[in-house]
């Protein structure tokens, strides 16, 4: 143990993380880096310098990753329709990455040994963080104290905090929620409580980031959305920013009760856990990434992307962004969007996302073929004759032979 | 031509199969059979039997297929989460292979030599009935008139009619829908008029099986699905047949505006088309399934379902359900879904669907070992370090062989 | 430790499994209950019972488990055409389940509570032993010595010997292969030594059951294995039992060179390892299933069955026979080959396997239609422009808009 | 039909297309333009100017495209391990698509609005010509007079020539080889004649390309083949371009008996058939391709590939080389190639392909970790335990619940 010299906390600046400081420092007798990075999580990270700063940290990395993260991350992530077991939209597992490569970063950059991270034992996160640190720096070590010590409840880490002289917010502990949440720019979830009871349904006032689709105006929201090359680049018109984009479809989907999602998951650890998520922009981006496709894209591509996607998934959700199977996948799908580009009007109502209209000057649906009235010749009804025929033709031999299909 | 004696026609008891009919009768001089079949289109089958018997049809066939299209053809397909292009829940495709095998049937008791039907020779359908025919009666001819025939016109269908006796109901046609529709107990379909703009809204008015979202009731719907064995056998509490089933669930979806879908889809044929679909108890079908899967499935198989599932919504969607491929799929898909039993709660408010709860005899969730609480020792933690050591250690190998992922 | 009572242990009677068994008496204080199988290994098993007897133990099992190893796991795995990383024909993966099934079996009659093996931290064998035995028996315990002691060396383990009186062969010892094999009636296999040098060709002398190809008879041998539902019930017209064919094929197959291999393989804790593998029989198995398959399956089946076979492959070789995805996937594979019936004539030649011949009355070959002869209208030409045209529609539609594919 | 202009014509300078050649000019009256490509058949092409000139053809293309064959499509190809239907190399299937695109360049060059062919209505050449020029070219016309004429026997095309003075070598026509045959530098094909009885063994005679195993040395031969991202760029050290390299391992493998196939194949039209194939030099390449892979890949990436090459395969096969899927799967697979670097050394002897070893500056097999010796710390044998109980924990859950998988 004594062998490590300075470790990279990714650090909240919560009591959480601040106990788990004070305990390596103590444990390990090593100098602490903390790294607080806000990735829309919707809390100040500026305070976590001075409690940092109190406990003696002299490294303190605090950095605003929101571009990054919708950049390099989120809109990759969207471009290949992705979700895990048909609902959920990976917005805890995208966060995931970037947190780890900035922990090798800066343990490359302040030349510490080691990282740590405040996830447990029983969760995805620590696989995603230690996978990808193992992946982009494979000597370092990590040390993860939810497997390690045993301030397995909260009277335990309040003994430690007093016998440390680890300052508690007692009016902010009373407070606290009594659901375990996880927010960034793309979505915030909750787990545990009452939610441990799959029949249980989620209390209205556990949600945060939406109002109730009860709640929600009672006129539509529509809104326009335009795509370059599989990415928004402009919403109603006005070109923004990747963070703007995903920091206003929050705003106009959650104030219309868009993106609520409450599913039973399967952890790559093992078990089946029960989380409820708000997603507002992402429950958009997906309905209206899915649009602009269907106009551009050509059939047998949409296809092997929806024949990949579940990979795809599954490597994010379980850790492996940092692998080169993803990174493999990456470039097929990336590959299929140069096309994707115009415009998508998506209509908002109390919880529902649907599509008004799709336009592009990269459509592939040619009316004129398509049309139920007169073609002039576009297409030849004949040829279906031969096509159906053909195609039927190992069915009719087999048939013909006496194989039986009822 | 002068060599077919008996000709099997799918026939709805409107103005365009019954000139397929005459046109039949005329152009090859067979005798024509009729089959007119209550898949739950909403429609009267029974006034078929007069208009057949006024062209002088004396082999009329009509039924109530609505149990068994339901039980053996929705009911499988759902069991699969099925879903094509990630939007389109197939229901114009799943009623087909049931049409198709009874046309075969009819052909093979009336010994007739040859079927026909409606569909047109630029959409799927076409390829649906023929294909099951071919599959399940290798020396059947068909005859597709739409892509024989030169009446291509509403106006040369109407002189047709004149000169060959047909009676049309002019007011009815007067007041006719401007879409091309197709109905039955899963979905409505709309297709052409001003949908052959993908950037123009549907009109509100289209729309016939639910209410608007806007104009469904101020306060949520809750319902409660029993599965057994991946189907749903009873809605809140009561058994019902699987048709009843479905029937509950198009009421209650259609009144909670639930259910619409608007398109850009991939045809069989080759090219894009815009659709509009109404699926309110299919769309409640999906999302319960999920729910009760997520809660009894093992991950893998769950897993697995889901990356098959595109290869067999493309089978169905192309018109393979008589198929020995689309069979195997089945099979795997059926094993699955012995332990797919239990209760599943879903809210349905102005057009959403949520689950609000799901329990299951069959359950995989562990509450002891998923809780974020004290788990008296059922999971250990620092099994998660070896566990993620050696899902890493390739990754780390090839780092340290100087591999870089950034 | 104290707390376990009886241990089962896969006993091989080998010097290893012989430390193993007196290790477990003194470390953990239980009684040993040993297994030992006849999986067509090669060495006699029945002298294993006098070495467990002189140990101690009182329960012991000496199995001769050849017929249900190639009925119930081999003959299946065949089925599906199974190949590991498109070369190795999963020897060693495929006896681990049968192997675990029966500790398990063993640990429910004589009340054992634990389980324990000879394999080492670094393979693949535990992980199939483990998996198995927890999947069957999720509150089994499993000791596996080879992650536990110190005995890591040759020479630690003569001490452990010299300390325990454990008779030591030291004729056999020091004519010890170099080679860390296993064997069954599948294959053997060889790892380690020199073959830890990917690029060092290896030797002749350490293949053990195929004469080299140069070393083989100078004629060539034709054999006809006849197949029902996908497995080989009969040798040139004898029909044999499941063992037997495989006997009868390794006899032949190792006389005529047939079956060698050399692969480097990624193992699933994470390594890279050379292994060598020697299966006569196997190899003409995989060739002569895939010709009798090539005329009676269906395309699509055929082709969904390739598409399905790696992940069903890398099911077997991490240890997941006991899954519930496996079993999944094998009904589908089984459903197939109901059709899979018939002769196949194979030539073997100085370690070639070629197909000379094929037939089944459940031939899917239509000479009628296949001939480059006059087909007397079997077939019409003109139906192939049709399936051309709308094959390629969607693709004159991109080009014509503009998409470029060079 | 008068309306076409100007015809390019795939012309061999053989009978069959020179019939086609007068055929095309009597019929419809068009310009014809002749194309002929040495893509390695062995045979001269030049003589088929003269032939051309004969027939007063003015446009005659006779082009060498030996290296841009082996370069950009059959490398590229092998990049992937492709084999369809488990046995088949692709050898007719991968020539077909630069056909297709000098066919429509060539017309684009002379202002050409058709291409025609000499392929039959019943094989998958017709389509691999015809989807390639129409997703290249969509406003092209293609004429496949086989499908339109009435010249279905070698009786009738005689009388043609006779008739229209084209010239025949009677002497040349009596040797004529039964069996319908296609080459390049990838492989030679055989169909028809005695192989239409799948039961009957093919005769020595037909063999061209390679020696039979019997008739091959009785000393193997050792060949190193040197890779660089994923391509043979050197043979036992000596540089050389695609071609030459594909040329060198024909001969070596031709001499050794190396790359002889027997097989029944579903064609895409729909019906099986019977083909032999010699592929010298191609067996060679798949089984080195491996090789350089197996030591350089990681894991998931050629587990990855494993999955897609069917897909991959089968594109190819049905004439899909021209295709946004297809190029979006080449991105993949060329991104997995980078690191394919290295020597693989093959021994050939009599018909056998075997690795005798391989070695790569970027191999990722790590002797210290896989060793069976002591390793120093290397990998931690304790971390194995973790790895299986969690991956074993939903099975265990689901057993424990009373899930039963025997």
């Amino acid at each position: 143990m004594s062998s490590l010299k300075k470790v990279v906390l990714a650090y909240s600046g919560g009591l959480d993380t601040s106990v788990i400081a004070r305990w390596l420092q103590e444990t390990y007798d090593v100098e602490v880096v903390t790294f607080t990075a806000d990735i829309g999580q919707g809390e100040e990270v500026e305070p976590a310098r001075a409690k940092a700063k109190a406990m003696g940290i002299k490294e303190i990395y605090i950095e605003d990753l929101r571009e990054e993260f919708v950049r390099d991350y989120v809109f990759p992530m969207f471009r290949a329709n992705t979700i895990y077991e048909g609902e959920y939209l990976l917005g805890t597992s995208i966060a995931r990455p970037l947190i780890a490569k900035r922990l090798v970063e800066i343990a490359n950059e302040t030349g510490a040994d080691a990282i740590s991270h405040g996830a447990t034992g029983k969760g995805n996160d620590q696989v995603r963080f230690e996978l990808g640190a193992y992946a982009l720096k494979p000597g370092i070590k990590v040390i993860a104290p939810w497997r390690e010590w045993d301030l397995n409840s909260r009277e335990k880490l309040m003994d430690y905090c007093k016998q440390h002289n680890i300052p508690v917010d007692f009016a902010k502990q009373k407070t606290k929620s009594p659901y375990s949440m996880d927010a960034n720019l793309l979505h915030i979830s909750y787990e545990g409580g009452i939610l441990e009871d799959p029949w249980e349904e989620a209390e209205e006032g556990m949600w945060r980031w939406s109002v109730s689709p009860e709640a929600a105006p009672d006129t539509p929201t529509y809104v326009t959305l335009t795509y370059k090359t599989g990415d928004v680049v402009a919403i109603d018109g006005v070109e923004m920013s990747p963070a703007t984009v995903l920091e206003t479809l929050n705003k106009v989907g959650g104030a219309n009760g868009v993106g609520r999602l409450d599913i039973v998951e399967n952890r790559y650890v093992g078990m089946k856990s029960r989380g409820c998520y708000e997603t507002p922009g992402g429950t958009i981006l997906l309905k209206a990434h899915r649009a602009i496709e269907s106009l551009t894209l050509d059939r047998e591509v949409a296809h092997l992307k929806d024949a990949l996607m579940p990979k795809y998934a599954e490597m994010i959700y379980n850790g492996y962004w940092w692998s080169p199977e993803r990174k493999m996948l990456q470039v097929a799908i990336d590959e299929s969007q140069h096309v994707v580009n115009g415009d998508v009007r998506v209509k908002l109502y109390k919880g529902n996302v649907s599509v008004a209209g799709r336009r592009s000057d990269d459509s592939l649906f040619d009316g004129k073929i398509a049309t139920f009235e007169d073609d002039a010749g576009a297409y030849n009804q004949k040829d279906a004759e031969g096509f159906i025929k053909l195609n039927a033709l190992r069915m009719r031999i087999a048939a013909g032979k006496g194989r039986n299909l009822f």
